[in-house]
């Protein structure tokens, strides 16, 4: 089973490295982070890059893949036509098409969600909407062989479903008890709901200096 | 305030990549990847590499140091003079020296955790030992100002812990909106009194492999 992850300049790493710390468990699972060219790509933040020999062409029918979110970058990828074209190829075959965060604008902009329920991450569910998808205000959103994770963390949670459907529930939860996913944050701010009026504001000017 | 992610070949990802996405939020923060040499480090899986120009005799005094796990590379890092040199001195001149996962097993190699409690991945916890550590089965260890974290995901509770230590919980709990860590995993498998007898067995067959 080959599962390939999409690796573009700007992207958020903690969206592609969650769901690939679990999916890299399934037994004989064909690991392949891919980009439009070899070498390294540097991340949102500028303070390393992730380097992987696969390029987009390499990999073209992959039976699963991930696209990860970030900002400015994905905003160049949603426009990118080789990253689009690549997207549109490899979900023509594919098993499952996934994304993480904003990730989700990526598949939008490759015409994928047209009338589909998709997340993203919270702070753009407008940008999500303008794609054509119904945002839909979940952790993980299933549309037939879609699968859309809301923000950042949201992508562990996905990549343990997406395991269960692969291989069954007992190698999922293998894969949690291995990177021991027991989840005990010190606080409980981790949704708009939860965190506040004052802190979703923070977030949100925080989040529109970037656009 | 400069925040030290070491690198070194064969480390887990999610170690490092989880605090990093938290701690790189803090306003200000410089935040420096470092290896012993600059270039790309391969991960444990072997599917890509994490690329860094900072060496270790470049960031000689962070005021906050992050050490991933991993299992071989690990091994072979907690031996390594340069890397146990580097630790040491960190630790030294520290505000916190934190670890994730069985990065405790190089602090404990660099003499740090002789009778402190901390703690590992769970399956690690008499190599732990080994090196004079109190083993402590929580998901974060505080022990004067080294802060252990448990298996791989424990090292965003822990980002998160610390953030607030830093500069307050308002900017941690702002971290934790960003990355929309309200996590809700579809098992609830994520430690080894939570997973069942039967996927805690095949779990310590998987890592005893690695050792």
């Amino acid at each position: 089973m080959q599962i390939a992850f999409l690796i573009y300049e700007g992207l958020t790493a903690l969206d592609i490295i969650g769901p690939y710390e679990v999916l890299s468990q399934i037994p004989g699972a064909d690991i392949r982070f891919v980009a439009k060219r070899s070498g390294p790509i540097v991340v949102d933040s500028g303070a390393f890059s992730i380097g992987t020999e696969h390029k987009l062409a390499d990999v073209p029918r992959p039976d699963v893949f991930v696209i990860p979110g970030g900002i400015a970058g994905t905003f160049a990828a949603a426009k990118d036509p080789e990253i689009l074209d690549w997207v549109r190829e490899a979900h023509a075959h594919s098993r499952y098409s996934t994304s993480v965060c904003t990730g989700s604008l990526i598949l939008g902009a490759a015409g994928l969600l047209k009338d589909a329920n998709a997340t993203t991450h919270w702070a753009a569910k407008t940008l999500l909407e303008q794609t054509g998808a119904t945002y839909t205000e979940e952790r993980i959103v299933v549309a037939g062989k879609i699968i859309t994770a809301a923000g950042v963390s949201a992508g562990i949670d996905m990549a343990l479903y997406l395991t269960a459907e692969l291989v069954g529930p007992d190698l999922a939860k293998l894969a949690q008890l291995s990177i021991e996913y027991d989840p005990a944050p010190p606080f409980d701010a981790g949704s708009p709901a939860k965190a506040g009026d004052a802190i979703v504001q923070r977030a949100l000017e925080e989040f529109a200096k970037e656009l």
